[in-house]
């Protein structure tokens, strides 16, 4: 493969690997006769943060590793990618997002069988919220995706090698999830929040509930908003 | 923008993430119904450490990136830096942690109205300790200050690279979290403690009690006490 | 030493490391009135990934530190190591992994004495899985070294320094943990599965059961398929 | 301060902040109305993994930063340090040892005063044993220190950058926690135990117990046993 085909792939790829790795560690805690069940928040922030920090090792030879449909527009608005890509990069994130999603389940495959609780199964594919309240959920997303954007632009400012970049992006969502993660659990990024809801309501699960379409559209447009200010921040400052 | 004005803009904006990633992990384990509530100290001082980290590659690129009142009077003492920048640099500091506070507060909007403990509240801006005993508490704080600024000016003697830096100024701040901060919740910086409690004192929150003023000097005296003696050390040694 | 037994002494001594610093962790966290005891599935992912970081330090300098049969048999597959010395590796590692669980035993000489759960003392050596059910325990295995060697492989298409090398490895084999690990208590590695079994079948432990060799066959099996499928893979993409 | 004056300052000084920082976390986690109170062994371990870095830091452009008298030993086994330096080394870190306890007892002052648990306020100084068992116990604390300091003498082979040494030391006393250490608490180094055990026996502690000076012989020869071992396994294989 070479050129675009290469860069979707990578960010395919990636995407696949975040959430596989990411929802990975939310089903291990959550699923009833996981070894780490009730392993808490600590193991999912840590869990999300290595998630992202290998997800980027693995995509970012071949591509942009963003990953995630919020930083490409970011990148867009700044002038890093072009228009025409941003289409492109959104489908092959969202498909990674499916894909590590149905990895998931089949590596949990007996335990979502011995799991009844449809709102942690629910969880185990996207986020929800403790508290429905738009204006609450959309400020929290809004905030934890501006950090999101803008800390990842600031890092291109800062030299280090290129060996540390995917372990400070590891760090970074590692501090927005226990920092800014505990009300709408940081969905920060619509790729990983719609794909693997599209496999939740795919997959023959046995005790499933609905697939909460009516939230999903926040943890879609907040982030792209709190993106766009990172951006306009951004482009204010530099 | 350029030159002093930059600097202080620095100085503001890493204070506001410090805060905003630093108070947030207070926020996201202990205001009721957030899914981190409860996750404990190993949390909180996680937390703080990579958000101390994370300010710092926020601010370092365009200044020094002291985000501390005592920090920065260590340097002025040391003369790393002129003693007419420092009000400057404390007061973008201290207003920096206000609007970090707000953020925080914007964040957990739905959760602070679900949260009746006021002290749990108050502890989301500013420290607290949980035996009052002014000499106890301004030893503790003056200790943790000293070991940060001591530590902060060793590090300058070692030669690493430039993209390490803000992480073992991040594990600095775990460390001293864990092992220096049961005590008064370690404050050591002014204006992660007094810009806070300001916001506090005019934010509209429900339940929200006193903002504690009449232990507010101690995070801030104590830990200038504490640089002092740490740049003292360091000027005798080097 | 020189050559190829200076690599097959340092498979066999990084996977004594790895197996020392690995089961030693579970070792901790499950014996009676062990200061660990109950310290649960964060400090046991933490634990295996700080081993595996540390036994590639201990055998990097002096060979390719695969420490594993399935990563062994990966790079065989891509070419990276001939064929004849497959045997040979894998020989080297499962005697490393018997002496390491012979170290940990000695370790916790006092403490398995005081032990009376025999699951529990078979878990301080080998891996088990709450659920069995072949299907979905290949399938947990297979997923779970598939990204443990494709990953690894991904790494050296990445430019960090040698010595970020072995932390970005502990970092994979923490959020393995984490994420795919809570089914079978990823094995992902005959040689730590395959050599500590030997040892407990034939170590004089008092209230240790039987030694479950009829489980032992899924995690000596599924880490060579996933290893396999993460090589095929690779060499379709590169 | 120039040469061995300089050396032994350094080791002084970065033997007083690995205790400072590192008995500080078990203060903090055992003491009466500590916020850590309760946080448990992954806070431990993590508090002094982190301790250790941080005074290498401290130390490390002074002098070689051995901090510990079996490193020392072992060191100068190997041939990396004059055999006439090593009682000063000794001496100096064992002094940085009291000194670092008792900047922990102020740093606690309060909560000292509230604790009523002898046990804990030793633990706060020195390690204890679960189960006495000469045997056991000596044969833990081997282990544990052959690993410390066989591997510290392997990362020297490996080629990373200065600035990330402290780094990996720190992780490697945060594994030997994690795995080795849940027996007799991970003395591995006589001056972290001697050291403060001498100032618990003079420090006016209102419920202070004895300071188990009957104990106190195996955190002192062991480590040294262990790191002799790890020294004469060094030579056989380089």
């Amino acid at each position: 493969m070479t050129g675009s085909t290469l860069t979707l792939f990578s960010e395919f790829l990636g995407t696949m690997f975040l959430v596989l790795l990411g929802n990975g560690v939310v089903a291990a805690v959550s699923l009833k006769k996981s070894k780490a069940e009730g392993a808490g928040w600590v193991a999912i922030t840590m869990g999300w943060g290595a998630a992202v920090a290998l997800a980027v090792y693995v995509s970012g030879f071949m591509g942009p590793a963003h990953l995630n449909p919020a930083v490409t527009l970011g990148f867009a608005i700044i002038g890093d990618l072009e228009w025409a890509m941003v289409i492109p990069f959104i489908l092959a994130q969202v498909a990674g997002g499916i894909v590590g999603a149905v990895l998931v389940w089949l590596t949990y495959l007996a335990h979502y069988k011995e799991t009844d609780d449809k709102d942690a199964i629910l969880g185990t594919f996207a986020t929800g919220t403790e508290i429905r309240d738009n204006t609450a959920n959309i400020l929290s997303e809004v905030i934890g995706t501006f950090v999101l954007v803008f800390v990842i632009m600031m890092f291109g400012q800062n030299s280090f090698t290129d060996g540390l970049n995917p372990l400070v992006v590891g760090l970074l969502v590692l501090s927005i999830g226990l920092s800014l993660g505990g009300s709408t659990g940081y969905a920060i990024n619509p790729a990983r929040d719609l794909g693997p809801r599209i496999a939740h309501q795919f997959l023959p699960i046995k005790h499933k509930g609905d697939s909460q379409w009516s939230y999903s559209w926040i943890p879609v447009i907040a982030p792209m908003i709190g993106a766009s200010i990172a951006a306009l921040l951004y482009m204010v400052i530099l």
